[in-house]
């Protein structure tokens, strides 16, 4: 079959690997769908040192059931699954508490141990397929748009939601959201669902900050560093935000939130931090008794909560996605993510 | 009068400074009954650069109105009284939702601005009187042992019990808290009163750990860096405690709760950090989803929910007091806290 794997920088590359298949009773095996290409695959897409040995990419997919091992329960063959990109049992401490990301014996997509490779791929060898994989009453054939919003719930979607219940948004709630990337939009479509009364969305990107108006944004700021922490204080009466949404993941980003939270307010991250250390002192968190959160999203505890919404249309996270190609054809996905001419690539295998 | 003064790192002097007097019609000047010594008086005793002029020093006093100014209306001359160690104005957006550290107009003593000096004096002006003091149904001549407990409610007391709250510490929770201090010990008090089943201390002082376990310590670990880490999650299933209330301020404290806190748990910071950077990213905080909370505490917002208690003896906090000096020998109260010859000296003016 075909799969993405990368070498390194700027180096991704769709090839033949084996076909995979059952290893251990807990496994599924699921032929893909849809996959996508993640603002955290540019990651290493900018700074993955040279590996002749590559690295299969992609943890968000849906798709369908094609096998099962002799242990597995909860999904059959011909089921469509989401995937959420936490790999996770469903039974230990962590996974009981909600937090499957910290699962005791799972991990994530292109996990050596776990022999799970990425899901930008024609099929995905599943391990503890009960804990992870969310069967959907839903077939392939199903419209683009719902295909698109259903992709949403394995990571962007699940990811935004998570910066808005962890940072404790209820009606009412004044909230920014730093990011006009897809988990930004998707935090901004979060926060309104869980009654935010004023959603101030931080991005330049137009297109971006429009969706994020359609998706509930009360206000946008285009500038950044102190310009755009005025901006904020003047449209929260000189407060700052209750809590403050980060998505990005870039140490500016983190500034930027501690400059726009109220005193007593939270920050909650799931932008994947590209920084080791930050301010955590008396002058940015500790004198204002500011919390800081978050996390990477245990999606899977909310696509229950998030899917009825999404069934029924009330909500279309799929919007993100601006773009769909080939899976041969994914290498230019990365290459327009990276270039901003792209929102969101979904992969279509 | 008689007030303490800093003039250096290790250079505290007691000396005539002339009587404090009504200013604003928000005033009240009160008579010191019993000021303290606290651990974070110490930061400066190590620091401070040198100044002819000096500080005022103390932010913890009881004592009794001798005066108000026009405006007052909740105090009157004669009664008794608690100073938070924050000046609030009781009415401002962050006073009224709790957060009287916070407060716009308000500050904390030995604050130029607002013309407050500090507590271990006979005699203090206090500004925003209103906001600030809470009056208590005793007078001066209660027991030693109540005025030393009244007085642990002006910091040290709701200082953990701040750390106890932000931390979600409820029935059934399992709690480390770093630290043996006063306020250490009082957020081990704090997280008893709270329902806590599991209560670590992590301190190496035999008679401070030992009020620890009668303030409701379930284990104490004695050991620092790895080896304290390691005990910790020895006593908690493998698995680190789910709060972890910080009452040091020092980084090594703060490496200290990154290693035993549980996955989806809480750092509670109530130690002053004398750091501004620290550990925040994927490895420390973000990968586990790991909750970073507290500050100064706003202990006027406290002092109603836990004073009953202490009233009625079922708490006793002023234990945290080993020694009592009078005002003239401040400076050896210094020196006995710095050389960990006292937990916490009270000073009677």
């Amino acid at each position: 079959m075909k799969a993405t794997l990368m070498y390194g920088a700027g180096d991704v590359r769709v090839i033949d690997v084996p076909d995979p298949k059952l290893e251990l009773p807990g496994d599924a095996l699921v032929r893909v769908v849809r996959s996508c290409v993640c603002g955290s695959d540019l990651h290493p897409y900018h700074s993955m040192a040279s590996d002749p040995a590559g690295s299969t990419m992609g943890h968000e997919f849906i798709g369908v059931v094609e096998e099962v091992g002799a242990d597995v329960t909860s999904v059959a063959v011909g089921d469509f699954v989401i995937a959420p990109f936490a790999i996770s049992c469903g039974e230990c401490v962590f996974c009981r508490a909600g937090l499957q990301t910290s699962c005791l014996r799972g991990g994530f997509w292109n996990d050596a141990e776990l022999g799970a490779a990425g899901g930008q791929a024609q099929a995905v060898r599943v391990p503890l397929a009960d804990g992870t994989l969310v069967k959907v009453p839903v077939d392939e054939n199903a419209p683009d748009d719902l295909l698109a919003s259903l992709l949403t719930l394995s990571d962007v979607y699940g990811t935004g939601w998570h910066a808005a219940v962890r940072g404790g948004v209820t009606r009412g709630s004044s909230v920014t959201v730093i990011g006009d990337g897809a988990v930004g939009l998707l935090a901004v479509l979060s926060a309104r669902q869980l009654g935010a009364e004023q959603i101030v969305l931080m991005g330049r990107h137009e297109v971006r900050t429009d969706l994020g108006r359609e998706f509930g944004a009360t206000d946008v700021v285009a500038e950044r560093g102190e310009d755009g922490i005025d901006k904020v204080r003047e449209l929260t009466g000189g407060l700052g935000s209750e809590i403050v949404l980060e998505a990005v993941g870039h140490r500016p980003a983190y500034d930027q939130a501690v400059g726009v939270v109220r005193p007593g307010g939270v920050i909650s991250r799931v932008g994947v931090p590209q920084y080791d250390e930050a301010p955590v002192g008396f002058g940015s968190l500790f004198g204002p008794n500011v919390t800081l959160t978050g996390g990477p999203a245990p999606v899977r505890a909310y696509i229950d909560r998030l899917l009825p919404a999404v069934l029924d249309g009330t909500v279309v996270p799929g919007r993100v996605f601006d773009r769909t190609v080939a899976l041969d054809e994914t290498p230019s996905a990365y290459a327009a993510m990276d270039a901003r001419e792209a929102l969101k690539v979904m992969v279509r295998p």
